[in-house]
């Protein structure tokens, strides 16, 4: 099962990290371009508050495309559709804000995301990074599917500190502020395999 | 009964299987073109997930025609409408995922369906085929509706190895991890008859 | 009352047999052309499947208008009403499918439908008629209606054979599997009076 | 109250029957046109089935504009919006169809409507005039409001002669089968004050 | 407090009277141009039937611009919003009908509303006022409100009538049939502070 | 915790009150801009009443844009998106309007927002401040995040009064009546760092 956290070879597919009322839970943010004229589409059984993370995100690398290194002439050539496996569960909440983020730029940018990594947190529109809750469900869960390494917003520093130390072995943790240094961290300068040119 | 599923003469007829609280059944895609400009419909009284399989499966389509052999082009000038019978029998799950992709792709592509086969699997953008359950009564189904070959998530292979072996007699068995893989063993080099000009 | 079904100097009028809570009924599907860009709407109280059946007939008709002798530019120039009277009933189910395909060839042939002639059917996107309930309750409305001839899906024939004889005097049965068979059998070569050049 | 019914001096303003919990009453349905592209609207606290009847006789008058001494030109450079007072009063039900359609042949001919005139019926798209329920308390609500003739579906006639006589007096009745009657009973040659040049 | 009703500066602004389970109150309706192509928007947490009073009040509007002095060529060139304080209520019902035209008339002629004048009625599109419920207690909110002349239905006389006299002191009542009425008598022929040039 | 309250570096963060069950809270009004033809969205999970006060809020600087030394012409290139930070929480009411009024200037003059300033208060069309409710519980909450100034209406002057004196100590108040008084107190003359040209 670990090659599923490990490839990294397509472009927008990103690791986060859920909690749901059986506990913790790893999943998969994907992401996808066709020609179109600007529109986002979003699947994977969300309710509202998940699918506006998609919105955040969007909006937010619309707006400071530059700084990510992106050409705005991407956004009306292409259509975005993201989507969240597994459609048999619904899923909710803003914590897939940072891993809808990395998505998306990964995907406009077509490089590579780091491998090993999850990630979970609240996005905004100014650029910081939310506190979420469920961290100690969500580690044991990253452990249980061999990731390395973890980003979380600062104000869930707290959480991790509440653990017990033997849980937390083998894991790097990313504390960030700044919507950013998740980008920073999370997607690396090198392109995909058979990498678009956009 | 027989030749239900033994006639592929048609473009993007797949037999599928599902699992519905009074056990296995097979179920039919079915889908057609008409000059348009890319807006794709869906019938068959489907709930929202069984919806969204559709979507995932032409977003998928369209990331990557050059690989699958289709004319980009072909999405601007035609409509797709999807259509799962029977009306009366509300659908709903992501399970028919690789019969919609299968189906999509005949379509596109005007090519045959291999005969005597059906499939049962989720999809995911990122081109993986992932699990589904209710694997021992969808087989039954399949065994009586005198299906010889079945396409299935690599995951499920332990599923069918938990069933009684003489209830497997006479099918042959495909376990995939991507969906390239399902469209290479489902949609056949052959042109349908009429095969419309793309 | 036997006027109302022996009239067919209409194009587009067809009748059907419905199966309620309170026993069998006859019931029209009546359709009409305006000038527009091919927009196609319903009215009568329908139900989702009720209204879908619309939706798979037109895009049937629009992927085999050569087979059907209609000339492909007419949908781009023509709106469709389609119209279930009584409004104060509500109905639903894909019966009347066969009945509605009937009623837009008749319409975008301007041909007339045979007289004393109804049908009940679910219809499909690759051409096959499926089996319905209701069956005795159907034949029984039929007659109360002095309908001559009924087409039903071969499927249902064994529904027909349970039927005690004496309820059948009268009426001729079109068994068939195909709905180019049930558009062979309804609607003539004769044109409307007053038939619109489309 | 009396000359509520008994100005005709606007397009468009017809006097219908409704049945309701609390006993008959009468209603009036007015339209209006603006310059627009050929948009329809409707307001007046209205149920679904209430607003198809708009639809239903928008879409027969546009497939019989010929007949009906309407210019089609017109149904592409006007908007019409329907109004049915009073607003806090929720209506439905297909019986103000008849009474629909003379509004709006009222106001694409610019012509008046009879005076003291009231009516209730189904329509249909294929020009038929069906029955509907209430008829004894809705007569008895025209007669309180000072109506002198009503037109109602043939079928309805067994409902009049099964009231008292006494309760008829001073009504006119004109039977109908047909949709073309009701607009020649009920819309005159004379032109509204202040026509319209549409 | 007083100076709340007395303000007639600003184009739009029109005092209503509203009877809610609390009791009588006043209220403002607001409206505002923007350049657009005529789209119509309204807020102020209102249920269908004061939205479509809003809709019947520009459909009138746009029908008889020219009676009430408006260049037709301004519906296509400005977008019009029309909002209800206070957020927190929600309202419903017609009676806000004669206000909302009044607004509108107001804005689209630049024109100020009288001062320290409430109303209430329900309209049509055939330009009656019709009456509405609640006249006590909506008086009682008027004379707290320090409003001093009142527009009303004709048909609510009676009701006004019932009322003990010494509450009625220092208000001036005026009946009216025709929305016209309601415009002559509430829209001023003074244009308001920084007239918009239309 | 303290640098959320006082970073202004970014143009349409701004400081609100919230009112809920569990008592007061500051909540942020986050807008962004991009290339488009004028569409706003919003994202926050928010009810219908917050959503109509964005409305109400960018209606009204559409049309009082001369006033607010903003140039008409930005509204038709750009589109808006507001969000209300935290996803999770269920938000609803008319409080935040003149925090989202802010907002939007900041944002469409790029001017930066005094720092260490919240504020709460309903908006209306003509320009209006309305009061709001749970001044007291907003005031405890403001105090808590080392707010130093706050917005409010001159009606909420008496809420105010009646909170004890020692909590209300390094806390100053500013009472108005005009949404042009907010945006003055507001909104600097200073551009934000890396100002857009619009
Ligand atoms: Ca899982
Ligand atoms: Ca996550
Ligand atoms: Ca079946
Ligand atoms: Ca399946
Ligand atoms: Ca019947
Ligand atoms: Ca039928
Ligand atoms: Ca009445
Ligand atoms: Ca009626
Ligand atoms: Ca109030
Ligand atoms: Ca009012
Ligand atoms: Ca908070
Ligand atoms: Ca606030």
């Amino acid at each position: 099962e670990r090659d599923k956290y490990e490839n990294n070879d397509v472009a927008g597919v990103v690791t986060g990290l859920a909690w749901t009322s059986v506990g913790g839970d790893i999943l998969f943010i994907e992401s996808i371009l066709s020609k179109g004229k600007g529109a986002m589409s979003i699947t994977g059984n969300l309710g509202t508050v998940m699918k506006e993370s998609a919105t955040i995100a969007l909006q937010y690398i619309k707006a400071n495309a530059d700084e990510l290194g992106i050409d705005a002439e991407i956004f009306d050539k292409y259509n975005v559709h993201i989507h969240v496996p597994e459609g048999a569960t619904p899923k909710d909440g803003p914590s897939a804000g940072i891993t809808m983020l990395t998505s998306l730029v990964s995907l406009f940018t077509q490089r590579k995301v780091k491998k090993s990594l999850a990630m979970t947190g609240e996005i905004t529109l100014r650029g910081k990074v939310l506190p979420v809750g469920g961290i100690k469900e969500k580690i044991l869960a990253a452990k249980r599917a061999r990731i390395k390494e973890i980003i979380l917003c600062e104000d869930n520093r707290k959480d991790i500190e509440e653990i017990k130390e033997s849980y937390l072995k083998g894991l790097t943790f990313h504390y960030v502020k700044e919507m950013s240094e998740v980008v920073a961290i999370a997607v690396t300068n090198q392109k995909v395999k058979k990498a678009k040119k956009l």
